[in-house]
């Protein structure tokens, strides 16, 4: 770690087009800066230390672009790539912005529309792929109801299962290395969104065809937008294998969708997932999904990308002095060791004899209860370490 | 149906000792009503209609109870199921009232807590068996955090499967006919549970030893305080095949656990969730987990039972008329419908030439979101019929 | 009451330009329908049955409009005013879309910014006059912050009170008859708005230079998405003399601003909202501040409107109902007669005498206690009356 | 400001008797860790640098007390307020325990309850007084409804007007140097409570007897519940002269009443709390409205105590660091200066002159929109301030 938290592209930091491209509208206002075009993103990504770039198709190419346009951005965006090493880790589907999916895509009651959205995933994929991406997102923005009353909810799930299931199909055929990940949301832009949240989409990875090619890209904002616990989301991603991609930001709980910077709003959420991730060895690229204040112009959305990374790299060096922090391993210590009646090992193997072990065992509720569990003075030690007073 | 909405045995209606029971006791007050011995409230139930009372071992048999005292117990416990025509579909354990849980029971890190927990648990699994109970309940009130320094998710994790594998063993041993449903609570009484939505619990089940013989137990409470759709959840867990328990009752969104009576909130979730399981033929108990408010007495109690039942068989004759009323009919079909280009079955069957057909149809996206959708309409006269002006 | 529960004009229901007038744009894609021009609308709103019509000043009159297309959009409006008996009962200022607002109108740092805010709500607040508004809204999209950092709290709160100190004078010195109605939402566009609650709004209103011509304007899905109870804030703007609008729609709580139409969400909360409106003779206009869904076209938007005022009706009959219900009558004449040992007009009145006789009084909490409230029966009764089975 | 953080009595903190002597019961289990007698938590908290014990009636003299009892519990007291330089700024009652007050005190229909709360509240005034205390807090618990059929919400706050004027009179009356600190708290233990947040309280004292004896006692928590801006509410209090008392703490968003140790979950929102408190000047008691996990013992409440403290005062140290850190100030500058157009001295003082002034000002708004906002700057600021990397 250098002392002035600094990004490299060793860190694994990335970025979507659409996060330092947004313009800064919002359901309430049109846009407040201008459009950059996407080889200047990738410049602007570069200089400020971040190693990949993300996008949906037609962040990179307009829906009606011609094949000439197409072309010249692609030879720009690539040679930004070049100049500015900075790879496409991740791609994605727009699913969400045209109207034609204003009643879901894959899991639209129209045969040609969810036939339309498989086209122009595959269509992305191969753009995806043709860029270097080895994980692709699906975020269903659309897939969800308002009216309950219109859409049968496991109808639902079984289109989106056809859906993916086709598009599995389509990587092998290809012959393409990728895996995909599922991203939740509970609401917004529609009322509810189906697969609310990242335990629903890791539920349905294993009723996929091809349950070790679907994993999960849980997203901060998404989950505090139902006040849950991310860190716990990602934990159970993880402990399944299943972690292929992390959307990192920041958010008000309970309210709107606020793509904030990474650390500007639950210091203590970011800092328990930033541990989460170093501790166990998260291999991936760490990407923010988020955007600038429409406040900012473009040296305010350059502060903004820096300010995720730099936040990222201080909680990461609080997790390291957290694991060195005496007092700390000494609590920790003390919530484990324990001489116990019966042993641990008893538990993970059932056995009659164990059963027998455990059911016959004296454990009295009484002094089990007595136990000390600093946590008070734990969560302190936490809280003073973010802080920077330890 | 009958004309009057009363229940039958045949409603499947079930209700725990201790909704019944509840004695009005909340965080900022004492008891409001006296304690109802289980004999007593197995009559109630039975008087109100109901088929079916379930229990955690301490709301029948105290935890302190002298093997006379049980046996009294349970004597006239059976008696009075007999008297009434009354069954015990469900049994699960309590893991949360005891100091010993406070801070998790299977999550605990004290092994010889979690073996307590085993003991418990495997004792009171053979009295829900005794009892006639054919799922089995697990709600981890405890397994969770305030302090998430203090235990490390993914171990709590491992230690939840681990148990949850050697009661699996316990059931299996011991051939009884038994399945496993699990319980999601996003928090109270931790600041935040381990497994927060049905579908993480979901997820967590095909992670375990027999997965087909572990499914969820989703509470429209549970789902409604992180202000998720319920029937999304619970259409989730159907089509999966792990439906295997439900637990009724209301909430205002995102505050503390209401445990209302049925339908007395969000009525539209009410009435989509009723004709969920109706339409599609969900055959286990109708559980209701809510208790009376604390102005009630005895009387009182018996209205808020027959409320619950009531309202269900209220919303369950209009999901009835929906699916009859002409005009609703008429929307769904226009809804559905369409001469497509594609053909809907290509979508199902990924093959190197039903991916050609898509890649090269010519789908039309203006076109396509021009289709009419009358959700307004559509909702309105769910309305109607739910205000009964229809 | 007739019994099809069609709207007239007697009815006072009124729709903003904005509502019947919103294409179906979202954060997340574009319009889905063609924009209507005002007359237009006004002819919608006749057809359907609705009163009156409101408008933010660029509703009407584009920002960059000649004088020559003003006046043509003025005479159109007029004559469709006139065709279809539809009156202007509020007007309003648009401070928020345009992104010389990204920081504040009225509380923004810049002098020069607020001087435009008050330009450009004197022009409004002349045309709103000029076409007959009584009522004069302001709604503060933009007032609030992301970043507490960059702007003290209480001058925000002072600058705010300069302008509408400075309005009220305006309006003073014109002779308009015209009263103000503050409205409060908790957060988006911007992540906390000042002023969260319209009982903030309405603390402010007590501490301006005319708090009698100032009032409130509470909106259901505002106050819904912070999870309050919206008949309670009504009732306490009423009970202060200061329900000088409402703006009625729908929103699940605590999440982004959905405006879905009146009714069509909370059922229960909005009956006892009518009912309040009805029972106290609230004579101002119901105005609704929703839009249809992005799936909707103008048939659609039809449908929208007229569903928002078919449930009003159908609430305000089931409002009727209520308080004729003999079984509701008794057990309400229950929960208030009784004989009671204190005189309840010594409460009301202290003296040292009635202090005396109260802190003599023997009263027993434990038989107080004991008061039977039937709470359980009185609420199924409500939700049987709401169902129509009673 | 000492370099270590350790409280002093000047620095104001005081802590609630139920706070430090809170067991550990919550909804789904009972006391965790004995009771502490009120004098040994004075002993408490003078040990740990409090300067100040508040206390609820019953919290100090149990409700059943014999007069000798009461004797000895006061002497006690007492003698450990001289003991350990201990006093009492603040007393209130507990009208929300007693199953009397299950649908409520001041709001009740029941003349006699609403007596009872009155007879019970001037002889816990009296003793407050009698112990030192100059603010009297209303926190009225029971004051809401689940069943809004029941009561009518414009009743209800007439009889809570009709109460708080009557003890005004009794204050008064006798002598009594006393103000009122009103607290509002959106719901739990009632489904919905009256006069939801500090802005409805702060608005229902305008229209009190004595406006001027009564102001309000925001909490952090409550605030939170209902996911607003607590600084921002705060800021409203004390710029409208009202900001009697504050009680701190800390809370996840929407969900139960967590009273966590202060600072321990929302940095941010703290810091910007205690930077507000610091920078006008409020003079009155820091109060924290917490306790301790259930997971600890009397060390552990100790260690919640000692760290609600610590943490405000590193809070305090960085919010001093904040006024004075050079880049903040250069920002803080350029958002505010700028030379006008209009003078700002005209926008606050409406004459037909300065309004012909702001209409005839040629603002442009596009150039007033490119103002530079350095907002993700700033924030990062805050950011690296707080994490002590700057």
């Amino acid at each position: 770690m250098n002392g002035d938290y600094r990004p490299t592209p060793q860190d694994k930091f990335s970025f979507g087009l659409w996060t330092v491209g947004n313009p800064g509208r919002d359901p309430f206002g049109g846009p407040t800066r201008p459009s950059i075009p996407p080889h200047r993103l990738v410049r602007l990504l570069g200089e400020e230390g971040a190693y990949g770039v993300n996008f949906h198709d037609n962040d990179l190419i307009p829906i009606d672009a011609t094949p000439r346009e197409r072309a010249r951005i692609l030879t720009d965006f690539r040679q930004a790539m070049a100049d500015y090493n900075v790879c496409v880790p991740m791609a994605t589907t727009n699913l969400f912005s045209e109207p034609v999916f204003k009643d879901g895509a894959f899991t639209s009651h129209d045969a040609d529309v969810r036939a339309y959205a498989l086209q122009k995933t595959m269509r992305a994929i191969d753009l995806g792929v043709e860029l270097g991406a080895r994980v692709y997102v699906f975020w269903g923005g659309r897939e969800g109801a308002e009216v309950d009353a219109a859409k049968d909810a496991s109808e639902a799930i079984k289109r989106m299962r056809e859906c993916l299931n086709f598009l599995i199909g389509y990587v092998k055929d290809n012959g393409y290395d990728l895996k995909f990940a599922l991203e939740a949301k509970p609401n917004e832009p529609r009322g509810d969104i189906y697969f609310a949240t990242t335990g629903a989409m890791l539920a349905f990875t294993y009723t996929l065809d091809d349950p070790e090619m679907v994993g999960v890209n849980p997203e901060l904002a998404h989950e505090h937008m139902a006040g849950l616990n991310f860190y716990h989301a990602v934990a159970q991603a993880w402990e399944a294998g299943k972690l292929f991609h992390i959307d990192l930001n920041d958010q008000k709980p309970n309210r709107f969708d606020q793509d904030l910077r990474f650390g500007s709003e639950g210091l203590k959420a970011a800092f328990f997932l930033v541990k989460f991730l170093e501790d166990v060895g998260y291999s991936g690229p760490r990407h923010f999904d988020a955007h600038a204040y429409r406040t900012e112009d473009e040296e305010g959305v350059r502060d903004f990308a820096a300010g995720c990374m730099r936040t990222y790299l201080i909680l990461k060096e609080k997790a390291r002095r957290f694991a060195e922090d005496p007092e700390i391993r000494e609590i920790l210590a003390e919530l484990r060791e324990r001489g116990s009646l019966v042993p641990a090992a008893d538990l993970r193997n059932y056995t009659p004899e164990t059963a027998r072990n455990i059911l016959d065992a004296p454990l009295d509720r009484h002094r089990l209860a007595r136990r000390k569990l600093r946590h008070e003075r734990l969560d302190q030690l936490t809280v003073d370490l973010l802080l920077g007073v330890r």
